[in-house]
């Protein structure tokens, strides 16, 4: 049996603690401004990079993390392929299998995508998640942690909260799991419009609607962008009333050590006002960093023998 | 003077069936699931993939057929290139062409693009046609004979039944030439819009227009995609129609020994049934394999020293 | 403190002279029919290349340039990027980098864009200026310069004249600031409306409105792109009219040696006749050939220990 990382769900806390673990040397590397040691860790692997949803930044990472191992790389903008021609995706993604690729990264609109594709590829194809709908993305709630645990060693115990829309939010979701798995005490700040009905039970954590004090004992937050372009906009009265309530403005910065956090693309002036996007505690770019690190830490993960 | 692949036309029956004996070497490795053993053929050698027609399944085969060879490869999505902004085809051509490329794989909706731009590109240029109009598809008659031999042997006298749109059809065209070269019987079986005239004469080949008992005896049938995309659809009554009169339904299956091939897209429910794509005789996804082994050798083929 | 090419402006006359010289050995390689022999240059090192404007030569250019050097290559077509997602074009450029990006090759429509990321971008990422707005296109006019010395030797006191839209044209910026440096003697032939005010007394050059017997005499004759998608058709009565004052004719070309370059692509008929493009004169294709060396000794000066 290969290994797949089909969402944070099916990992157990040690393989999480051992991907992140797997992540520092990458770091360490991609941190200098020295030339990279090219690994051959994947000499004669194809990855077959799937987006069924377009995303330049989280493409270019897996990209890059691919060709550093000594990946063959091919890209597959999958909007203008043959899926328009009404072949159906599972036989597409076959097709392309059959061109002896080893690894599939797949991004798509629908949930449970990944897992469709696991059960009609043939066993020795690892696919890696990328985002499947309002479900799971993985390598971000991974990168995330990366990113705390470098700051606040462990996170055990330590106060989280997640502010946003955490209704469509696949990152919320693999991030809820993650930090619950590493005993973090999990806050959401969100409107009661985009809350998932449940969400304390299923996930363990504590939801309020209000950001009011909820930062100032914060180890970190993490902001969510708001998904434009996947929800109507009348789900919050208006962006500046969403900022008033749920952004990181200057004075709430001010009340806080935390950290901040965010997946990008930020919207300046709706979830980050720019004197949080660009603090000494915003970890942005140090994510987008440890993006990289993890994506190579998985793909040694999945091909390392057994 | 260099080799070219502009057709199977000019191809002689050695020439073909060198290509084929070449590619399974490859088609073996490719077949395997241990990393392919990168080759050093085309080191310092540079191909241009020119598609003029957007096709990700047969771009990525050629893709990963020169990466696989060490060869340096561009993708020209040609639909967003500088001919919007009203440059002639062969001044494009030859751009890029000087900027040290050793081989243009070139597809194009106009027939007899690959011979145009021969003459009109230096000496030293090899050229691929990837697919030109209603012309000719050499890699994927290379590719379908390869498959079918694997399965049959020599194809002398066996036959073969080509079902659809063969007007339309580049696919249809380039088997026909190969097939006969190769000494196989050849029955096309298409609606009488869809046939092209005298194609008995000019092609040696037997023609019907009801597909009844003709798969019964046959060694394999090749059906092809319709091509809505390309055709006005008043040239046949309706899908429902054209499945019954020629699709390969689970009772037409049932009722022979016949492998079956598809170029892809399929269609499913138009010109193959779940029952025939997904069958034990279906041999889709070889031939998606052997296309990877095709192309490779005729890139071997075409920088072999002489 | 790392080298950048924001633009021709910022490089001393020595700085040219040597980007010059170091360009000829790579041109002798691809000007060879043998296999290009890869250098390790940039081995470890990725380049990405940013067209917020397309640009499928240029992008090609500097693709081949970076991969024929060693580097790790990403293009990125922000068009479909994130800053359709509202991201600001620091953040998305920023995140791009933290990815260990070492050099970002930039074109934008939007005049000063390289200058801009230079103020936020960190101090080790090299920066290259691929065309911004209607400010400078630096590549271009060094490989303008190449190729005339290439067939002029020295050009201190030769004639250069720029034919056509100048007032639109980084390409005739850089040409004329460059141009300058080496001690040619440059003029300007363009209709009064498309010629920039002060223009003279600015870059040092002679500008007149009609061609009459101007190119008699010159060395070179640099004609320029109508730039259709740039400008309103306004600016000028009609083509044939724009053929008629500013066309390189066959009778124009009857009357003089001066050799003809033009950053392509062409329209034919309109800057250029067919015999004018294509005659022995012509170095347009020279132009692409040298471009590719030009971005090669680019990137080996960039890259450089200091």
């Amino acid at each position: 049996m290969n290994r797949d990382l089909l969402g944070i769900r099916q990992l157990s806390t040690d393989q999480i603690t051992d991907l992140l673990r797997r992540s520092d040397g990458y770091f360490l590397q991609l941190n200098s401004i020295d030339p990279f040691r090219k690994s051959s860790l994947l000499d004669g692997r194809t990855v077959a990079n799937l987006f069924f949803e377009n995303s330049t930044r989280t493409k270019t990472s897996f990209e890059l993390a691919e060709k550093r191992l000594g990946a063959t790389s091919v890209n597959l903008s999958m909007q203008t392929s043959s899926l328009t021609k009404g072949e159906s995706l599972i036989d597409t993604v076959n097709v392309i299998c059959a061109m002896k690729v080893d690894c599939v990264v797949v991004r798509h609109s629908s949930s449970g995508v990944p897992q469709l594709l696991r059960k009609h590829l043939p066993d020795h194809i690892r696919i890696i998640n990328a985002g499947d709908g309002g479900h799971e993305h993985p390598t971000q709630a991974l990168l995330d942690a990366a990113t705390l645990q470098a700051k606040l060693g462990s996170l055990k115990n330590k106060k989280i909260v997640i502010i946003g829309d955490i209704l469509h939010s696949r990152v919320a979701r693999s991030n809820m799991i993650l930090l619950n798995k590493l005993g973090a005490k999990v806050t959401l700040v969100s409107p009661l419009t985009l809350t998932p009905k449940y969400v304390e039970e299923i996930f363990g954590v504590r939801v309020v609607h209000e950001l009011a004090d909820e930062i100032k004992d914060a180890s970190a937050v993490i902001s969510l962008r708001i998904q434009f372009e996947r929800q109507s906009r009348s789900l919050f009265p208006n962006l500046s009333d969403f900022r008033m309530r749920y952004g990181l403005t200057p004075l709430r910065i001010m009340e806080t050590n935390a950290f901040i956090l965010h997946p990008g693309p930020v919207n300046r002036g709706v979830e980050l006002d720019n004197e949080a996007a660009d603090s000494e505690k915003s970890l942005i770019l140090q994510q987008v960093k440890r993006g990289v690190a993890i994506r190579m830490a998985v793909f040694e993960w999945l091909f390392e023998d057994k």
